[in-house]
């Protein structure tokens, strides 16, 4: 009866696979950090799925390894900078941005974006150049005939390489600055009425003067932000394919825009056919522990664990700061699991443990985990909402104070700030999120979202990739915004036509009035004279 | 074996039931005519999964026979209407825009529409002040506790329903003229730039002057339309509800718009979260036909069949125009099927039988069906591309020449006139999308679009309208315009204010500069006179 299960079983998963098509060739313009670890979990699934997988690496590449992942192939390129270069341009961004103490407005913030983007986008650049001026890499690419690219939109290039290959492009991303990307390059139109600029830390429920600021972020991430250096990109460009273009223009051209987001995590918004919400799609049901950790976890007994990291990229602080929030762990009733790479802090409590590394999603699922201290990474707050897991956000750089903002709006997190915090704020912010029940509600409300949709959101990723591949291409999401210049879009051109026709009625109206009003005046005055 | 298997399945859908929760008590304001049967996909599939649906219907109502559906519910209650009543001055409505013989501009076409609108909510009016002034069928319905509301947007009334039972809202809806409902009610925006207002008959492909008449379009739904004769059901609301509110206010509270449109129809354009496309949920693989049709079908040999309906509502048309259609009919090499129910045509071809139904979605399946004779009526055109037939259009009223346009821009029909055209003109219409090999690659690839979703399109439908019942609404797809007034939603206050800013700014710039001038000025004379 088993071996019949197990064959029915099998039987269904290939029915599953046999729907999809035949098997694709998948080539992957990737994004450090983060961002590979998001697009990793879509290539395993594609690996799995039968795909052939190859992943375009620069030699400079930090957090690809080819040597760790055997079934995905890599084409790795040379490149003139170096792992170092790379790493430390990026780590000292955002250790500059993590210690910047006037980091508490929106203008400090942006200016702190501005920085990491230029940063990033002058390294991204430096590897694209020496992979689409590399002649033996793109025609060694354009005879492997792949069906299709999938890049991470945030870093360009993209675009570019399945423009000179000629295959169809689906984009992953989680955000751009203001996103800037999305609208100019997806065609998303995003009224600042309700919708909040991203890092702009405001809600979708905004007073007046709450809304006067959206604009003014609106107006600046579209006319001065300058953190992709554009006309630069729009150079390199030029100069690959040979013809006048520009980024945007290359990116409208993308069949499938995959958006690391759902409406349990951002705020309802405007989007087109060919976005698609695939947040938490890394997530999974955890796993147990290794045997250590479950017994510390099983030894907080009722009052269960707290998990804190502050991510991937930052592992360690300073002792000052270590100190401040170790004396804050070491006075809850709770057990405390936390990541953290430096030297041990003095006041650490008997019930804290430093790991250097924590299977994050594992212990956030696990029933005795009461709290998640976060830096706010969408990552990680994805992993507290798939297991309903209440936050303390204590936000670094980039989009995470937007991040907490979102989940402090929702009711499933409390904020306190990095550079400032004191021990009582951060003993106070946990206290409320681990006993006031309503946090836990509402973690549980946006689980039961992010559980309940008409398909799971890697799946969605899934599908849409070998759509794509199937169909090569996907034009028939596509809106024609795309073939419009910005002012046939805003019909600014149709405006001032029917503008000019009112006037000229108008005008010839009034003419008319006057002439006929002087030829009855005048004729009035003569048969007054008569 | 097969016994196995059938507990295997078994035992699958009921994994599938289960997954969705407890059964739940739905309530349905119907529409009639074509309306209802696309309703009554949903409400079968409903009553399929275990959900006990109760349709609230009026005695004077037309389409909806409450002892033709054994599984369904009926909430059966009286109005001063009589079945008459609405049914001749729905047909009164339908013929007369039928055989208008200046149908052919935006203008009468909409004039057209705007009077069927207005006879059609008149009688929905009074219909809904018969049920929601109904105090005992009210609080009978209070008491039954049910889930979620269905209703077809189109003609109101659900939405107050809903608001007096306090119970969540789902629409389905396949267009409303002008989009004023998606719009004013969903929160759409549609740019006219690129999105072509229903019944314009344009794609979205405009020239500059197409782009004018657009707006011009746009600009007419937006202020003049009178169709619903929104003031009156106003003053119903506010009768119904006892405190001022408007139909629009009571829309906005919809959790979920299920649109019976997708992109393999329709072209791509801006939407909500709360928006979800199930265009063709009615369609269905082909069944095997009735022998006496079967054998017909197969004696047209290698040329197979031509299909041939004006609807469910027109079965009837003026002898002169029935020989002018015969006579081309009689001129193909196909067997034609038609949908008649007139006085036989002295023309009408040995290859042409007449029928007073046909088994249209069955017959479009046939390997044998060559091309589609339609209306444009959307669920006939939905069948067509659910099963690849290329079309002629003859469109008589409402959204049909729209529909047929939309067919004919993605090449998969061709529009002849149905009060104009000759015998030719329909021979050569035939003939083109039967031999121009064209038209059926185009139908077999909006046929490949519909058939390759994520999810079905009925599945769809019923998961939302599930998971609104789980979850007591969807408040988290619901975009915060809602809470906006128009001008807040454009945010004209907020470039109000910021233009008073500038212009306070220059102002007070020019005005120090002119102070300071005059007074270098007046120091630089009494210099010169020292």
């Amino acid at each position: 009866m088993a071996l019949r299960w197990t064959l029915v079983l099998l039987l269904m998963q290939l029915s599953g696979y046999f729907r999809s098509g035949t098997c694709g060739k998948v080539l992957v313009w990737p994004t450090e950090y983060s961002h590979w670890m998001n697009m990793k979990t879509i290539l395993d699934k594609l690996v799995q799925r039968g795909h052939e997988v190859t992943v375009l690496a620069s030699s400079a590449s930090v957090a690809i390894d080819p040597s760790k992942t055997s079934a995905i192939k890599f084409e790795v390129f040379p490149t003139s900078l170096s792992k170092d270069d790379v790493d430390s341009s990026f780590k000292k961004l955002f250790y500059t941005a993590t210690y910047n103490p006037s980091k508490d407005t929106f203008w400090s913030r942006v200016s702190q974006m501005e920085e990491i983007m230029w940063g990033f986008s002058e390294v991204v650049r430096k590897v694209c150049k020496d992979a689409v001026l590399n002649k033996k890499l793109m025609t060694k690419l354009q005879e492997s005939k792949f069906d299709v690219l999938l890049g991470d939109a945030i870093g360009f290039c993209s675009e570019l390489v399945a423009e000179i290959l000629k295959i169809p492009l689906v984009y992953s991303l989680r955000f751009s600055p203001g996103s800037v990307l999305e609208k100019n390059g997806g065609g998303l139109l995003l009224p600042p009425s309700y919708v909040p600029v991203v890092t702009s830390e405001l809600s979708d429920q905004m007073s007046f003067i709450e809304r006067v600021k959206n604009m003014i972020y609106a107006l600046y991430y579209e006319f001065w932000f300058q953190g992709y250096n554009v006309k630069k990109w729009d150079q390199l460009y030029l100069e690959a394919l040979g013809r006048s273009t520009t980024v945007y223009e290359s990116m409208k051209k993308a069949d499938m825009w995959l958006i690391r987001n759902y409406w349990d995590f951002d705020f309802p918004h405007p989007f087109l056919p060919n976005f698609d919400f695939i947040g938490g799609h890394h997530c999974k049901p955890a796993k147990p522990l290794p045997k250590e950790m479950e017994d510390f976890v099983q030894s907080s007994g009722e009052n269960g664990v707290v998990v804190f990291s502050l991510g991937s990229i930052i592992n360690n602080i300073t002792e000052e700061r270590a100190n401040v929030i170790a004396s804050a762990l070491a006075q809850i009733p709770q057990k405390v699991l936390w990541r953290f790479d430096g030297k041990k802090p003095d006041t650490l409590g008997p019930n804290t443990r430093l790991y250097k590394w924590l299977p994050q999603n594992d212990i956030l699922g696990h029933p005795k985990t009461k709290a998640f201290i976060t830096h706010g990474g969408a990552n990680g707050i994805y992993e507290a909402i798939y297991h309903g897991v209440p936050m303390v956000g204590i936000p670094l750089f980039a989009d995470q104070p937007d991040n907490v903002a979102h989940m402090k709006a929702k009711g499933a997190a409390v904020r306190v700030d990095f550079n400032t915090l004191s021990s009582t704020d951060l003993l106070n912010a946990l206290k409320t999120v681990i006993n006031d029940p309503m946090y836990k509600e509402n973690a549980m409300k946006l689980s039961r979202i992010h559980h309940d949709q008409p398909m799971k959101p890697l799946d969605r990723a899934i599908f849409w990739i070998e759509f794509v591949m199937r169909h090569k291409g996907a034009k028939h999401l596509r809106v024609a915004a795309h073939d419009l210049t910005w002012f046939q879009y805003h019909s600014l051109d149709v405006i001032g036509f029917l503008l000019a026709c009112v006037a000229t009625a108008i005008f010839i109206f009034t003419k008319c009035c006057l002439f006929f009003w002087r030829m009855f005046a005048t004729a009035g005055k003569k048969e007054k004279r008569e």
